[in-house]
């Protein structure tokens, strides 16, 4: 539990409403040819996330698999967050190091004063001026990918090869509608008619995922691509959480055979489960949906050594970093 | 969902404590030699219950087990209750046909006007009267046991068996406090701290029930007994409400294999299986405890049908009805 108030707390179910993600973000892009004011340039900018969050949490592995770790910075916000803004409650004194503020939201004013859309995490702000550049979370791996190449690390693997882009973002497209955000229109379901359909459309969309899956390592071609990125963080979370907290319950993941040893693959490889951090994931959720949980108590369960244990997936072939190479280990 | 008004929902959780069951009863019984002024005699007293109650549930399956449907009729309650009362809301006109009342709590006020305490179920009430006799459910069963005998069906089991007695209610009580009440502990604990006491003398528990059902297929002696009613009917709850809702999530039952074939192989005795309603199950907990489920939205998982799948234990050896005879299929 946290000392989040509750009457404080953000409210996200509409009653008899299904649930609609503000999808507003500010759009800039950091580009090579700097066509929106913000070029690629080591060392400018910070990439503010939290390890609790799933867009945000594509980020973090896309960063890290791509070695972009010593040109964009990194600030991490802890698990919670008031109605406001998350904080940078990890730090010492609670102020980020290199931004020196103690609210995310502190960087979306620099941006736009009195900014009123969500203050949402991935982030990433441009440091000399404190300002939030984009929190377009899907076009900030993209660019990770295609414009920041000059600097991704010897070995890197090509997680958006143009051959197979048409067909990454037709996976993407169909896996964020149903299953990245359709947990979340489970969960923040305003009535039950509407999480009746969240949900069948979810397990639906899991089904067709486990057939595709069933006999191919990887989601499109045959070595991780953004697609396998962002389906990963919403499997990490759902026995942690979207399974009891977000009543994503026809079965556990680790019920679901194909799936839960893909994604036993993906966090066996360097970049994915050390990019992930249950603890974060698990006191997030419980403890700041006071609507959902009113209590913020945090469920013990359920056990999550089961991540660990073989996956088998290696017979389907499949060259995980394509000729590239893993990430070395964190240190 | 239901059309419980939020407001006026009853509240189960007192925050910074820990839960504690009133355990204040109407302890009047029925006896061969009446000597409360409630002599045995068919067709006076009538069971009320709920499928949803995991204490009614125990008399529902006693009460077939040994055969007493024709001397003490039942009535049901529906799934929810509001505030007050379980209300006879199955019902033509939504009154009980034989007590012609609406609600569970005008038996109650004919025996004490203006009670205060819990309106539960089960309840016995005196039909002549009009007047709930008791709502002792720990006493209820064993009296259906050892005071109705007379009535019992030709093959009735003996479920309390004097040679066995000390072990039975042994057994019930460490059962009792850690794993009946001790899912309601997790449930409804008013802090994290009283939460994961909960959670961890539970799980030691099941641990405790799984080494002790390895190599027996019983509880206690090679038959079924009152003990293994009792344990029963949480174990049907637990993956269907308590692992969610409660959060008891070290695993679900199915995760637990000596266990869940224990259960499996109740289920599936003439008796278990057919006194459990899953349906009213999952809607009474998550429409009613709107403090721990504010919207009401009962989740359409888990997948319940795993509960028909062979068990295996019957290479355990024991015979479930001893001497006797499994009860009639329903009709």
């Amino acid at each position: 539990m946290t000392d989040i108030d509750p009457e404080s707390a953000e409210t996200y179910v509409a009653e008899n409403q299904p649930y609609e993600r503000d999808t507003r973000y500010i759009e800039s892009r950091i580009t090579r040819d700097g066509a929106d004011g913000y070029p690629i340039e080591p060392g400018r900018y910070r990439l503010v996330v939290s390890y609790a969050c799933p867009w945000a949490n594509r980020s973090i592995i896309v960063r890290r698999l791509l070695g972009l770790e010593n040109v964009i910075s990194m600030g991490v916000c802890g698990p919670t967050h008031d109605r406001r803004s998350w904080t940078f409650d990890l730090d010492p004194g609670g102020v980020d190091p290199v931004l020196g503020i103690p609210r995310l939201q502190d960087a979306y004013f620099k941006r736009v004063p009195g900014y009123e859309k969500g203050i949402t995490v991935p982030a990433i702000v441009d440091v000399p001026t404190g300002a939030v550049v984009t929190n377009d979370f899907p076009q900030i791996t993209i660019d990770f990918e295609l414009e920041w190449t000059e600097f991704h690390r010897p070995g890197a693997p090509d997680l958006y090869p143009e051959a197979l882009r048409a067909e990454i973002d037709e996976v993407n497209a169909v896996v964020y509608r149903d299953v990245n955000n359709g947990v979340y229109r489970c969960g923040f379901a305003g009535s039950q008619e509407a999480y009746d359909a969240a949900y069948d459309q979810l397990f639906a969309r899991l089904d067709w995922l486990t057939e595709r899956l069933r006999g191919r390592r990887y989601l499109v071609g045959d070595t991780i691509t953004e697609a396998d990125v962002r389906l990963f963080t919403t499997l990490a979370r759902f026995d942690a959480v979207y399974h009891g907290h977000f009543k994503c319950n026809r079965q556990k993941l680790s019920e679901m055979p194909v799936l839960w040893a893909y994604a036993r693959d993906l966090f066996q490889t360097p970049g994915f489960g050390d990019s992930t951090n249950f603890d974060h994931i698990k006191r997030h959720y419980y403890e700041v949906h006071r609507d959902l949980n009113p209590l913020g108590i945090v469920p013990k369960g359920p056990d999550l050594s089961n991540w660990a244990e073989p996956h088998g997936r290696e017979s389907l072939g499949g060259k995980p970093f394509g000729d590239g190479t893993p990430p070395a280990p964190l240190g």
